[in-house]
């Protein structure tokens, strides 16, 4: 499986992405989920993903070839707007799953993939957006201004206490963090190297992190957050019948 | 959706459930879905639900039905051990859910249950054991133990981090609200009032918590843990270049 997310704050975008890939229990593996496009000087994507791997790789392969060919078709370079390239995107995505459907589910198997676009185009604001399988999208909003995809459950309590749109970035990275490795901690199908990124607005260029399984940081981010944690329910008020009146 | 926990400690035995029942996003309400069985002084039961409310309902009656009774047959009363119990509720959960399977999946409905049943024997150890639909069950390990039934994944990270066998009863049951007001936090089919019990090894007896909406007790509950998890946050390490290295 795999846990993909995305903020949307006033100062700009973070996106945190796992490696972790497996065909059931079965060859698992660590591939990178996280994807940065820079077609242009004025814009700039970063592309999520979750579902299958090799749907995956055949959208991005898709869409490299699509900026690699000469003029006339729409790419990531000729799009004006995000909502532009999340369906183009989803386009390319159910037509590569389509392209299998019939020999997957032969075998019982789902090619199909979700995604978590984000980025800027200049003359429009940075923005997430999360491309069904179906080809279709939604945004965050600005009460909720958060994205997840793959294995949503585990981190989304931390997303829904903490992310508010005016955070620093810095903050919402730690955020970020420490839904996945809530999700981590409880599943075993998510798991690092972790890829972060930070996008501030206006910028066009990307802050990237990778956290690498075994690094000092990571122990240190496990560490600090089950001390924390431990405390937060240590702080709890007891239980007493004498509490519970209405 | 429903929440419902139970923790095996060295003390004791912690169960917690929310009341929150719906229909789709219709016909929201409140049933109590924990139960206490005592039907005879050397025996305790505490049983927890989840699924189809009308199945839980039948397989509580059909419980009690046989536990009033002439003798001659099976029930609460007559079993000399946990699993016996366990598998004794497998069997009417089964025979129940059979019962509507042709009429409910005619609309697309689910009439099967899961539950979670606790408690002690005289002569036995106190345990929880997880029953299935089919009638079989699993109990909790001391290496992992807890059990979860409804919507278990929300909460699971902090049971994972915190519950162990040598933790106190007052200890283990912050840990289990704290899991059940991250899950009511994320997903709005989970709900308060929330239901609480300790058993204590030995005692035959349990203490029963009501949690209200709008106690003062779950007020401050929300707001400490709110707090506390926002500090822990605060005081994850910043993420910078030089600490990524593996």
């Amino acid at each position: 499986m795999t846990y993909c997310l995305a903020l949307r704050l006033d100062e700009g975008l973070v996106f945190l992405a796992d490696t972790r890939t497996n065909a059931g229990v079965d060859n698992v593996s660590t591939y990178r989920k996280m994807h940065v496009f820079r077609p242009a000087p004025d814009r700039l994507f970063v592309l999520e993903s979750a579902g299958s791997l090799a749907g995956t790789q055949q959208v991005l392969d898709r869409i490299e070839q699509d900026l690699a060919s000469p003029s006339g078709i729409e790419t990531l370079a000729t799009v004006t707007q995000l909502f532009e390239a999340a369906l183009y995107i989803g386009r390319i995505s159910r037509e590569v799953a389509d392209q299998h459907r019939i020999a997957l589910s032969a075998v019982g198997a789902d090619g199909s993939s979700t995604f978590i676009l984000g980025g800027q185009i200049q003359g429009g604001r940075p923005d997430t957006l999360l491309i069904y399988p179906e080809g279709n999208y939604i945004r965050a909003s600005d009460e909720r201004p958060f994205l997840q995809i793959g294995e949503t459950k585990y981190g989304k309590f931390l997303l829904e206490l903490a992310v508010a749109a005016p955070i620093d970035l810095e903050t919402a990275g730690k955020i970020a963090l420490s839904s996945m490795i809530s999700t981590a901690h409880a599943n075993l199908s998510v798991g690092p190297p972790y890829d972060l990124a930070i996008y501030r607005n206006d910028s066009y260029e990307i802050q990237e992190h990778r956290i690498p399984i075994g690094s000092e940081y990571l122990a240190r981010l496990e560490e600090v957050w089950g001390i924390h944690l431990l405390g937060a329910i240590g702080e709890l008020p007891h239980v007493q019948d004498r509490d519970l009146d209405p």
